[in-house]
C-alpha cells in the first residue's frame, strides 16, 4: 500500500485553525484553514426573508460561495465578469444554506434572513465541507449577538454540525480529507455533513466514471465520523463561552 | 401507521412505462412514465468533444434537463424567459451526465459527444431519478447505433443503471418511490443511482430541517435496491435485443 | 408539374390530430399533431394583468413557444442555457397572441391573464401555425372551465381561429401546407390566421431572396381558406360539448 | 367620414426627405424624413461573411434597428441598460434584412456582409417602413462605392424597393401611410414591402383585436402601390446618378 | 514645432454650434457640434426619483451615453446586442450626471429626475466633453420649462458648466480640444470640467503609458480655461433669454 | 478648527503594512492593509495577449477588482450573483490597469499578459488607491519572477508606483488619506497615482454637489507628495531585495 502524498495517516484530517472576529463588519467573520485551504466565513444577519416566507413569522439561512480567481494553481475566470455562476458554485451554496438550516430552529430568530458568504481565498481541496464547518462557527457567532440582543428564550442552533470528505483513492483505499492532489484522483468522493448527535444531514456520494459497494460506503462513513469529532473539538474551541450554549444531544454515536 | 396517500406498499415503485422512437429525429429517444411523471428523454450523438477533452481520443457524454412551465400544478417561469438557468436545474443536469458517464467506455466512442435532453413534460415527484432511468435507455439506443454504424469491437454501455428516490415520511416511516406529495413533507429524501452489479453511482441523502441515523441509512438504501431491480426489468424490456449486449456484470447484490 | 414530396395534392392538409386533456395539471391542455410536427399547447389562467391593464377591468392573453432541443433533425441549443430568447421565438411568441385575443372578449373574463405554452416537440415545418390551431383549443377548454365556475353571461370566445402556411415552391407552384422540406425550398413562405367568418386576424407573407405577385397572393389566399375551414373541423370535433358554445358568425366565404 | 386629424387625404403620403451623406463615416449614410418620422440609416461593408455563409462565395445583409430613449413622447428605457434586446425590435430588424436581400444579387459582391444600422432619432408612426425605405438608399450608395472599387460586372440591385404602411381607422376606414396617433388607434395595421416591378416582398397585415376582409385586403394593397411609387420617386432623386444603374425591372403594375 | 493636423492653433477651439429645440418630444433638445463630433444630448424629466431618495424632497440627475454603431471609423457593435453596457460607457455616463448635479440646486425641483440622453452620432474625439457641454443646455431648457410650470421661486441652474479636453501630443506639447487623431496619438490626456466660477467639478488626468509633470499639469489646466470661456459663450448664445436667469457667479477667473 | 474622527494629524496617512507572498498559488500575492481597509492583490502571468495585442510582440497588464459582500458596514449584493458587474467596479479595474502599465516597459515582457486581482476584504475608504500601492507590489514580484527565469536583460518596471486619496472636508479642510468616514462627507474626493520620480500616472479629482478652486488644488496635490513618499518607503521594504532593481528615476520632487 502506498502513503498519502503528505504523509498522513488515511484517517487523519489536515491541520486545523478557526478564527474567529476576522473582520469588523460582519456580525460572525470566521477565518477556517484546513490544510492549505482558506475560507472566510461571514454572517449577515438581515432584517427580513425570502417572499415566499413572509408573514409565516419564521427565519431563513441563505448561503453564497466564491472563490478569488487565484485562489486555484492556474487563474480562474471570476462569476461576475463571465456574468453568471456556475453550476458548481450554486450546488454548494445551496448545499452550505440547507445543511445549515438543518440545526437552527428558525421559529425562534423571527422573521429575519441570515446570509453566509463563503469566500475561499485558497483552494486545496474540501473547500465545500471547511466552508460548512467554517460557516457554523460564523452563524453561530451572528446568532450569539441575536440570542443577548433580543433575550431570546433558548439558543436558536440545536446541536454542532461540521462537514468532511472521504474518498477512495487508487493504491491506497479509503482516506480522509482529501486535499485537491488526492480529491483530482480519487475513483470515489463523498462529502459528508454530520450533527454533534451523529446524525446526518447530507450525504453526497459519487463515483465520476466509478461505482463503490455497500461495505466500501460504511468505511467511509466510518472514517467521516472520525474527522467531525475532531472538527467539532475545533469549533468548540474557536466558540469560546458560546460553546456551551449551543443544544448539544450527545456525543457521536453510531 | 397510516398507509400511503395512492395506497402503495412502502416498499413499492409507481407503474413505470418506457416507449421507445418517441420521436423522429434524435439518435435515441424515449418517454418515460413513473406514475404521472412523464419524461421525454433524448440522446443525440455530436461529432466532436467539448475543448477541455480535445485530442484525447475519448467521448463525453453532458445533459440538460428541463420541465415544461405547466408540468407542474402551478405554472413555472420558463427558463429561457429568466434568461439564467436556475441552481436546481444545474444540479439535476450535472447529476444525470455524472450518472450516465459511470457506466459508459468512454475511450471506446472516440471524440463525440452524446447529449442527453431530458425534458419534463409532467412532474409529479422524482423527476430527476426518472430522467437518468430513461436517459440510460435513450442513450443505450443511440450508442447501439454508434456500435452498428462504426462497427465497435465492444458495446459501450457496461452495465446498467438506473436510478430511483427513497425517503422518510411521518407517520409512514422509510418509503420507495415517492411521489410530489410524499416528496413535500418527507423529513429525509434519498436519490440512488446504481448499477446492475448492486454497485452505487451515486447517492444523495438530504435531511431538510432534518436529520437522519445510520440505522434509517441502511433502511434507506435497502428499498432503494428493490426499486432498481424492478426498474431495470422495464429498461431490458424496453430495450428488446439490445438489452443482452449491455455488458451485465452481475445481479443487484449486496 | 412536380408533384410534392409526399405525394399530397396542392391544395391538400396533411394529417391532423388534436387530443384533449393531454396534461393533468394545466386548466386547457391539447396535443396537436399536424403530420409529423407535433405541438403540446397549454393554457393557464392566472388572476392577475400584466402591469399596463392594472384597474381596467379587462383580461389578457400571452403565449411562449419553445422547440425542444430535438424536436429539429440536428439539436438546437436550448434557449435556457443561452440565456435568451431568438428573435424568431419572440416574433412567434407575439404572433400567437395578438391571433388570440383576436376573438376573445377580453372584457368579459376580467383581470386575469391567459398564458398559452406552446412546446413543440416534434417539428417538420408549420410549428407556429399549428401552434395558434392548437393553442386555440386549449384556450377554449381553459375559457370553458372558467364559463362554468364563474356563471359568466356569454362565452367569452367570439369565433374560431386557426392557422395555416401556404407557399410557392419552384416546379410545382402554390401549395397548402408545407412540410419542413418544402418550406426550405419554398421562394414564397404565408402565414395565414383566419376567423371561422372568414375575415383576416394575421397575413404574413414573406419572399425571401424573392417576390410575388398579387396574382399569386390571390392564390395563395384561396388555398389558405381550404385548409383553414377543414382545421376548423378538427377543433370542433376536438371541442366536443364546447363547440357549438363559440359564437361561430358564419361560414367561411370571400 | 371624418377627416385626417392632420388633414391629409386618405391616400396621401406625409413629406419625405431624403438627405444622403448625412455623417462622413458610413460607406452609405442617409437622414430619412417622413413627416415627423426621423431615421439615421447607415451601411457598413464588412470583409466577411457570418459563419452559416463562410466558403461559399456569397454576400450578406443584416440590419439592426434601435430608437433613442426620446424618440418617443415618453422616454423609452435603453435596451442597452436592460441588457437585451426586446421581441418588437428583433422583428422588425429581421423585417429590414430580409426586404433588402430580396433586392441584391448577393452572389455578385463576394463574401461580404453589409451591416445596415436604422437608428431612429424622432418617431411618429412609420419606423420600420420609413427604416426599409432609407436603408435601401443607403445601401445602394454602399454597394455604389464596391461596385465602382471592384469593377463589378454589373451593379448588385435589382431593383427598387421601399414600404410603407396601410390601415383601417375607424369612421375613416382605409388610409395610407398612418402617423403614431392614426396607429394607435386603426383596427387593421398592415406593412408592405413592394419592388419597383410591382411584386410583394412583404406583407404583414395584423388586427390587433380585430380582423379584415379580402375586400378590405384588396384596398389596402391599392393604397399601398400608390404610397410605394412615389416613395420611390423621392429615392431615385435621392440617388442622382446612381439612381440609372439599379436594374429597374418595369413600373409598378398589377 | 510642428503645427496641429488641422491648421488650428495649440489653444484654439474647433467650431462650436449648439442647435436648440432639435427633436420634438423631449422636454429639453439638443444638438451640438464640435468640429466633426456631433451630440444629440436630451432632458426628460420624470415624476419621481430613484429608491435612494425618496421622501426626501430632493431631485436627481442622471444619465445615460450611447453611441451610434457607424459614429466611428469602422462600425462598434451596439451595446444592446452584446447585451451589457461596456466599462467606458458606464464610467462616462456617471461623470457627465455628476458634472451636472454639481451646478444645479436638487432641492428646488422636489422629488423629479431629470434624465439627460447624450447620443454621439458622429465621432472625432471628445465625445465625454461635448456631451457635459451640450447636456448644460438641454437640462437648462428643461428645467426651465420646470421653473415656468411650476413658479419656482429661483432659477434651479446656479451657474454655468462646461468641458473641454486638454492634452499633451509629441512633438507640438500642450493643445486644446483633441480631435480623434490627436487623442490616440497624446501622451497625456486630460478633461476639464468647470464653473463659469473658475472652479473645477471634474478634473480627470490620464497618462496612458505615460506621465506628466506638476508644470505642465498648471500647463493643461490654463489652456483649458480658455476653452471653457469660450464654450459658456456658445451656451449662452443658444439659450437666448433663458442665458440670463442663470446665476452666473461670476467670470472665470484663477 | 475640528480634528479628524481618528485623531491623525491632516497630513498623516493611517497605519500601512504590506505582506508578501500572501497566498501560495500567485506568481505575486499581497496582503496591504492601510488603516481598516485590506485588499489581496495577486498577479497571475498568462502566456498570451488579447486580441487586439496579437503578433505585435507586446505585453499586456489587466485588471479586476472586487468586494467580499461584508467588506463593508451593511452587505452588498454579490456581483456574480447580480449577473453583472457595476459601472463603480468597471471604473476602478480600468484605473489600477491603466496606471500599472504607466511604469511597466511592456515591450520587454513578450506576448503575455498579467492579471491583476484585486479582492477588497475589509474596506474603510480608499479601496482603490490602496489596491493600486498594493498591486504594484504583486506585479513588481511576478516581473521579478518572469525576469529571473528568462532571463531579462533588463527588469520591466521602470519606477515605483503608489496612490493616495486626498480630499477636502468640511471644518477641517485639505486632509490625507481619507477614511470611510471622512469620504462619505467630504466636498473634494481626489486620486493621486504618482511615480517615484514625482510625475503624475492619473489625477482624478472630482466635486460630488461641490466644486474646488487652483489654489485647493496645488494644496490637494501637495498632501498627496507627502503620502506617496511614505507609501513607497512600505513598497520597497516589502520587496526586499527586488526593491533596488525597479529603476527609480529619481526622488519625488515638484
Amino acid at each position: 500500500m502506498t502513503t498519502r502524498t503528505d504523509g498522513r495517516d488515511v484517517n487523519q484530517l489536515r491541520d486545523i485553525q478557526i478564527e474567529t472576529d476576522y473582520l469588523i463588519h460582519p456580525e460572525g467573520s470566521v477565518l477556517i484553514t484546513v490544510g492549505r485551504t482558506k475560507v472566510i466565513c461571514n454572517a449577515t444577519i438581515e432584517d427580513r426573508v425570502p417572499p415566499f416566507l413572509r408573514g409565516q413569522g419564521k427565519g431563513w439561512i441563505t448561503a453564497e460561495y466564491s472563490m478569488l480567481p487565484r485562489a486555484t494553481e492556474s487563474r480562474t475566470q471570476r462569476e461576475a465578469s463571465k456574468g453568471k455562476v456556475t453550476g458548481r458554485t450554486m450546488e454548494i451554496q445551496r448545499l452550505i444554506g440547507r445543511a445549515l438550516r438543518s440545526v437552527v430552529d428558525l421559529e425562534s430568530i423571527g422573521e429575519k434572513t441570515i446570509w453566509i458568504d463563503c469566500d475561499v481565498i485558497q483552494a486545496d481541496g474540501g473547500t465545500r465541507t471547511t466552508s460548512i464547518t467554517g460557516a457554523f462557527v460564523a452563524l453561530s457567532i451572528a446568532l450569539g449577538k441575536l440570542y443577548n440582543e433580543k433575550g431570546l428564550p433558548v439558543f436558536p442552533v440545536r446541536e454542532y454540525l461540521a462537514a468532511t470528505s472521504v474518498g477512495i483513492v487508487e493504491n491506497i483505499g479509503v482516506v480522509l480529507d482529501l486535499n485537491y492532489e488526492e480529491d483530482s484522483t480519487a475513483s470515489v468522493d463523498m462529502n459528508i455533513v454530520q450533527t454533534s448527535s451523529g446524525e446526518y444531514v447530507e450525504l453526497q456520494g459519487t463515483g465520476e466514471e466509478s461505482t463503490f459497494s455497500k461495505k466500501q460506503l460504511l468505511e467511509l462513513l466510518e472514517f467521516g465520523e472520525i474527522g467531525i469529532q475532531q472538527l467539532m473539538d475545533v469549533q468548540r474551541a474557536a466558540l469560546g463561552e458560546l460553546a456551551t450554549k449551543i443544544g448539544d444531544k450527545g456525543q457521536v454515536t453510531e
